[in-house]
């Protein structure tokens, strides 16, 4: 059935199946699997990363995500479960005598082989540990949000700076290829001049017990965690930093999971190039992961936006709705490659700690202009 | 290629193409119009309407409208062009005696065949020749938005008691059923509880000399015209009244086209049961008409939400992606034939001038919160 609309799609390379796609992120990508067997090097000049934090994002994601590497290899695990850690060390051909604990985490400055610590904690425990890793002498990549504060984000840059390490958050998206196009698509004059950024991240939380509930392990409720997506999609879009902001909050009153943050936010910003962002984030609602691109003349929708996979781009011109195919790549894999290869040639990261700071110092805005029912400016 | 969504569809009815849809708006669907021809009745006991105004809307949409009507017919007209008037009424059976200017439009009063008059005017004139359609005895449907001013549309709603006439005001979108059906959605336990609107609505004005964007003629600019469709959305997908809102305006400096009126607007709503809303309107980006109810276990998304027709709904639950199908009917034979029968049978419309009273209210509250950059209560 037609609606007037006419469905293309492009694929910019052959998508041999989810699980097939060759997803080499050094960028060489392979047309055809089945075609063109590629047997991936053995760990030669890698360098080694520790994992601080054994939870789901690290079990499920960042360690699977080493096979897809050519430059990083992990090589110690840091963990209050000496059973757990144990286990994984074995999974993934990690020495036992690397499993640290957080009483001895400081000693990490005496293992060389260790290049670099993946701080996968609670929000909360970010800065100390990102502080006292670059104190080991070691170079941090951080998870998002980077801290609780933005004081605690200025503590961990000045940390970075005097021990001569480099600080990197873990804002995956801009690693991989979709939201690189659409960067690239939002940012240029294809479909005109963008006018209005929509995005929206959230989902329901099941676990009222979750640590992302606490407010001192999460700094703040779903805009610290998943409302993040939402900022980050209108700043790495427009390239730009909000001069004022406008919110409204909302938490269920009785509801067990909101009693120390909120549940939802909803936000608007405004970029200096007359750009309008209408974000929302909640703990409340059935999963999104969805951003627009309005331009004069067109726009760009990708739904899911952020999520680890499938992620889905549409773009809307005229009567023409064209779907992009782009390559496909480990989203974790693509970061820590990124902080590796900047470790190795002395480069500063894409998302260095003041990309962080920038964020925590926004959000702090929009808690203010929900808090006082007025516009903020940055 | 699956992108871990399953896309079904599901039939109200079976559609036939979109132009053999049998959409007979007193209720009969035809499931399949090759099987089963019924052959519409001959004008018997149908009102007689004059459409007051021959622009595009009246001639695209209006009056092709009245040929889906089984209790409305045109049958004057009221035109400042005698030679456009002239051929219309040819077109579609008026008679030459029934067209009027606006210098004679009160000696509607002295004829009998006219029962309704539909206000199709700049909106600066619907207060005006409401009041005086009311005070010559007959009812009046006006186009959205109702006036320019709350105080007009209270002017307007006190003429209609006094003269003990109907007012409706042109909300197409309630009386069709992809709406509808979004509204007992919206509504329901169906998904989850509802928790967010999104909701967009605009497009790029092409033409700088435009009625539209004349500030005494229009009012306001893009929320007036076109904003107001999702300012209603969030209104009748929640059933509620907004407590207080936040708003963002934006005009392209140096555009010719917002000399006298805001280009854009993003705005916040919030709802007494804690529902947020948040939209966008605007003349300078390409055409939106879109909203997603997103509720605790789901959502439902319209794109197009409210055009004339080919409107999309798509429902997400889990992993699974349903599009619906729904009767297509005319929007505007819809309303019409509502129009008409709340004057046979002496009931109160839908969308009478208290409902159109309440968009312009919540508007200039709208301005008011962008230009003060403060939360305001309603």
């Amino acid at each position: 059935m037609s609606k007037g609309n006419e469905i293309t799609r492009r694929g910019f390379m052959t998508r041999v199946g989810q699980g097939l796609v060759a997803a080499n992120v050094t960028g060489m990508l392979l047309k055809d699997a089945s075609a063109q067997l590629v047997v991936p090097e053995p760990p030669g000049k890698k360098l080694g990363w520790a994992i601080v934090g054994l939870g789901s994002l690290s079990i499920h994601q960042i360690l699977p995500a080493f096979a897809q590497c050519e430059k990083s290899k992990v090589v110690a695990l840091v963990s209050g479960h000496p059973d757990k850690a144990a286990k994984l060390a074995l999974r993934y051909g990690v020495n036992q005598k690397n499993i640290y604990n957080y009483q001895n985490y400081d000693s990490l400055k005496d293992n060389p082989e260790v290049d670099i610590i993946y701080i996968v904690l609670p929000n909360g425990m970010h800065c100390e540990y990102t502080v006292r890793g670059l104190q080991a002498g070691k170079h941090v990549l951080s998870e998002k949000p980077m801290a609780n504060t933005p004081a605690e984000c200025q503590q961990m840059i000045d940390a970075g700076r005097k021990a001569n390490r480099k600080l990197m958050v873990a804002y995956r998206c801009r690693y991989e290829p979709y939201n690189q196009e659409a960067i690239r698509v939002a940012r240029s004059n294809e479909l005109g001049k963008t006018k209005v950024i929509l995005a929206d991240a959230g989902f329901n939380m099941s676990d009222p017990n979750q640590w992302r509930l606490k407010k001192d392990l999460a700094g703040g409720g779903s805009l610290m965690d998943i409302g993040i997506y939402a900022l980050q999609a209108a700043r790495y879009l427009t390239g730009e930093e909000p001069a004022e902001v406008n919110a409204m909050m909302y938490s269920t009153p009785g509801d067990p999971r909101f009693k120390e943050v909120e549940e939802a936010i909803n936000f608007q910003l405004r970029f200096p190039s007359g750009i309008l962002a209408n974000c929302t984030s909640s703990y409340g609602y059935a999963w999104q992961s969805h951003y627009r691109v309005v331009k004069s003349e067109g726009w760009l929708e990708m739904d899911p936006a952020t999520a680890y996979s499938g992620l889905r781009m549409r773009v809307h011109q005229g009567n023409m709705i064209e779907e992009k195919d782009l390559p496909v790549v480990d989203h974790f894999a693509a970061e820590m490659e990124h902080m590796s290869g900047c470790v190795m040639e002395n480069k500063e990261p894409l998302t260095p700690g003041e990309e962080g700071l920038r964020d925590l110092t926004i959000m702090k805005a929009l808690y203010e202009a929900a808090k006082t029912g007025r516009t903020v400016k940055l």
